[in-house]
C-alpha cells in the first residue's frame, strides 16, 4: 500500500453477530449459559461478578452474574480452587464444563476447571452487603454501584426493553434536542419539549417522534418529578380528532407493555413481587380494559361531588392537582382515564380552539394512570392561520404554506416505568437521577 | 362506574398495527400506494403536499408526497377538479381509484374523484420554489421548511433508518445524559460524553451503549463540527485488547451501513447521485475491504515522509490535524484506517497505560474514514487501581470493588452520515443544526 506497511487484520465481517465472541474458546453470557438445552459437558468460559459464595468441606459454590439476566449461574468447584479473593463483588473469569445440574434449583451449572479473579472486592468497604436487601433509599446514595443489585439490574433491563419496544412501535422517526446557553448570539435553553421541532417535521412527514432527555427546572422534590427525564413525543399530521390521538396513545402504552412483559418476565416479576405487591393484577386490569374518557368539565363535577376533602378546592378553570388526579383514577375503577377539552387559559397557545362557550375550551388531552397520575399530555394543534395571527413570526410561517390539521402528545418515560412496575419513587427507574439540589453523578 | 358516566370507546387493541388507519375508508401512505401490487381500481385516500402541478386541456396531473418515500404519487384528475389553490406546496387530501398507470414512468396512479385542499400555499412567498434545485446552503436558511425538499427528505429518512439499525445492533442498552446548570448546588454541565456513566454501568452489565445528543462548545465553524451532535458510545467489559474493540467498531459501521442500504436504496441513491457523485463506489470500497491498522508512531513516520507540505509539521507527541488525517486515509487507499497507541500526554487520564518507552503510549484508537477524518474514538480504560490512585475519589471507587478490564468508543452520528452519503457539510445531515453564533431554530 504505497510503500508503507499497513497491518491487515484477520477479521471476518459477520453481519448476523452484533457482538463477536472475544476469545477462541466459547465465551458465553450467563443468560446464554442458563438457556443452554441439554448441557452435556461443553467447555465454556463466563465472566462476571460474584453474587454469593458458599464454601463446604470439599466443594465450593459460587453464583456469578454478568448483568445479562436476573438469575446467576451456579459455579461448582473443587475446594482447592478457593481463594481469599473469591469475595462477594469480585469480578471473575471461570472456565469449565457446562453440565446438567443434579439439583432442582437450576437446570445447568458450571463445573469449574479454572477460576481467575480479575478484580478483587473488599467486602468491608463495599457499600453493598452480601445477603442484605438494601432499601431503595439506601442504594440511591450509591449511583455508581446500585446497578450491581438485583432490583436495579432488573429495572435497567426493563428500561432497555421498553426503549426498544417504543422505537419499534414508531416508524419513521425524527430526532432533536436543544443545546447550551450563551453560545449562539441569541439566548438558547435546554429543551422542555421537542414539540415545536416535531411540528416543523410534521409539515413534511406525516408521523414523527422523538425520544430523549428533557429538562425541567421545577423546584419539586416529589417522587414524580426529575430535573432531567426522558420523554417520548409524537406528532401526527392530518389528524383532526382527539379520538384518533387517544387511540395511538392507548396502543403505544399497551403494545410497549406487552412487549416488555414478554421480553423480560423474570425482571418484571421481581419488581412486582418485592417492590410493589399486587401490581401484577393492577397492570393486568389496565391492559385488559379499554381506557376511559371524561371531559375536564365532567372531571371537575366528579371532584366537586366527592365526599373527600381536597387541599385545593376543585374549580372550573383551575389545573388538576395530584390529589385530584389520584381521586379521578380511583373513581374510574383504576382504569387509565383520558381527560379531554381543557379550559383555553390552562393550555399553551398552540392548542386547537374548540370554539365553544361560555366555558371556552381547547382540544387538549391528558392521560391519568393509577399510582402515577399524568402520564401523557397532548392535543390537537391550532392549524388555522388567523387563530395564531398575533403570535411569533416563524411559528406563524408554518401555517402559511400548506398547513394541515395535526396533533401530538408526550409521555414521560420514567413515569411509564413507574406505572407498569409499581415503583414508587421516580429516582429508582433512571440510572443517574438529577433533581433540585442533587446531581451526585 | 361508581355512578358517573365514563364514555367507553370502541377501540380494539391491535398490537400488530402500530399506527392505526385513521378513517373508515382505506387511507394509504404514498409509499404503500406506490407499492400496491396489481392495482385495479381500489378506492383509497391519500394525504400530502403537492410537489408538481401540470394542467392540460382536459386532464390535470399532480404529484403528491407525504414524506413516506422519495417518489411521489401521480394523481390524474378531470380538469374540472382544478382550482386556484392547487399550488406547489399546498396540502391536499385526494380520494379516488388506484389504477395501473398507462405510462412507463410509474406503476400506479390515482384517478382522482375528489381533491380537497387542506392548507393553501402561496407560491410567491414560499421560499422553496417549484422545479428549482436549491443549493444546500440556501435551504439551511429555512430549517422549518427544508424537510419538504427531496434531498432533505431523503437524508432524514436515512437518518431514521440508521438510528434503528444502530439500536438493533446493540442489545442491551444503557441511556444517560447530563442536565441544566446552577440547579444542583454543585456546578453541572451539559455532557461532552456519556463515557463515565457508561463505565459505571459496565461494572454490572458487560455491554452497554448510549445514543443521544452531546454538546461541545468548540468555537469551530468547520463543516465537520456542530455545537450539538448525536453520538453513539459503547463500553464493553472484560475486553483486554484493542483488537476486540476494533472488531466491534468495524462491524458496527458495516452492519449499520448494509442495513441502511437495504432499507432505503432510493434515498441513498439520490444522495450519491446529486450530492456526491462517485460516493457509491467509494462506499463499496470501504465495505468490501478489511479496515487497516497503523500505530500512531507509524502514522507520524508516514506523514514525515510525505512529499506534501502541511500547515502543521507532523511531529511525535502532537495531535493529528485534519490535513494529516486526510493524507493518511488517502495514503491507505481510501480504506478506513485505525490509528492506535497514542502518546500518553495526548489522551485523557483514564486511557490504559501501555507501559512502553521511551515513547510512552496508551491503548487508544481512532478510526479515520475518507471524506470525514475521525469518525470513532476509543480505547481500553485503565482498570488498575494504583495507576489511578492520584485521581478523583468516585472514579477511583470504580476500581476498588470488582474492577475489570474494559474498553469503549464513541462514534459521531452526523459524521457517520456524512461518511456514507458523501454529504460535505455536517449541517445538512441533522434536522436543526446548532453551531457557534447560530441557533436558528
Amino acid at each position: 500500500m504505497l510503500g508503507v506497511r499497513c497491518l491487515l487484520r484477520s477479521v471476518r465481517f459477520c453481519s448476523s453477530a452484533p457482538f463477536p465472541k472475544h476469545k477462541p474458546s466459547a465465551k458465553l453470557s450467563v443468560r446464554d449459559a442458563l438457556g443452554a438445552q441439554n448441557a452435556s459437558g461443553e467447555r465454556i468460559k463466563i465472566q462476571g461478578w460474584i453474587r454469593s459464595v458458599r464454601s463446604q468441606k470439599e466443594v465450593l459454590f459460587l453464583h456469578v452474574n454478568d448483568g445479562s439476566s436476573l438469575e446467576s449461574l451456579q459455579v461448582v468447584a473443587d475446594s482447592g480452587l478457593d481463594s481469599r479473593e473469591l469475595n462477594f463483588g469480585s469480578s471473575v473469569e471461570v472456565q469449565g464444563q457446562l453440565i446438567k445440574s443434579p439439583s432442582k434449583r437450576q437446570n445447568v451449572e458450571l463445573k469449574a476447571e479454572k477460576i481467575k479473579v480479575i478484580g478483587n472486592c473488599d467486602a468491608k468497604d463495599f457499600p453493598i452487603k452480601y445477603k442484605e436487601r438494601h432499601p431503595l433509599e439506601y442504594l440511591r446514595q450509591y449511583p455508581h454501584f446500585r446497578c450491581r443489585t438485583n432490583v436495579l439490574g432488573s429495572i435497567l433491563r426493563i428500561r432497555s426493553e421498553a426503549t426498544a419496544a417504543i422505537h419499534s412501535f414508531f416508524k419513521p422517526s425524527g430526532k432533536l434536542k436543544v443545546p447550551e446557553e450563551n453560545f449562539f448570539n441569541v439566548p438558547a435553553f435546554l429543551t422542555v419539549s421537542g414539540q415545536l421541532h416535531l411540528e416543523v417535521m410534521s409539515g413534511a412527514f406525516t408521523q414523527v417522534f422523538t425520544f430523549g432527555p428533557t429538562f425541567r427546572a421545577e423546584n419539586s422534590q416529589s417522587r414524580r418529578h426529575l430535573a432531567e427525564f426522558y420523554m417520548i413525543e409524537a406528532e401526527i399530521s392530518f389528524v383532526d380528532s382527539l379520538q384518533d390521538l387517544m387511540q395511538v396513545i392507548e396502543e403505544l402504552f399497551k403494545a410497549t407493555t406487552m412487549m416488555v412483559l414478554s421480553k423480560c418476565p423474570e425482571d418484571v416479576e421481581l419488581c412486582h413481587k418485592f417492590i410493589a405487591p399486587g401490581q401484577k393484577d393492577r397492570l393486568e386490569h389496565m391492559l385488559k380494559n379499554n381506557f376511559l374518557i371524561i371531559s375536564y368539565t365532567e372531571a371537575v363535577e366528579i371532584l366537586k361531588q366527592a365526599s373527600q376533602n381536597f387541599t385545593f378546592t376543585p374549580e372550573w378553570g383551575a389545573d388538576l392537582r395530584t390529589e385530584h388526579e389520584k381521586y379521578l383514577v380511583k373513581h374510574c375503577g383504576n382504569i387509565p382515564v383520558f381527560v379531554i377539552n381543557y379550559p383555553l387559559t390552562l393550555k399553551p397557545f398552540y392548542m386547537r380552539d374548540n370554539e365553544d362557550g361560555p366555558q371556552h375550551t381547547v382540544a387538549a388531552v391528558d392521560l391519568l394512570v393509577p399510582g402515577v397520575g399524568e402520564l401523557f399530555g397532548g392535543g390537537l394543534r391550532e392549524e388555522r392561520y388567523h387563530f395564531l395571527e398575533e403570535r411569533l413570526a416563524r411559528y406563524l410561517d408554518l401555517r402559511r404554506f400548506g398547513s394541515v390539521p395535526h396533533g401530538g402528545f408526550g409521555m414521560g418515560f420514567e413515569r411509564y416505568l413507574q406505572c407498569i412496575l409499581g415503583v414508587d419513587n421516580i429516582k429508582d427507574v433512571i440510572p443517574f437521577p438529577r433533581f433540585p439540589h442533587s446531581c451526585l453523578l
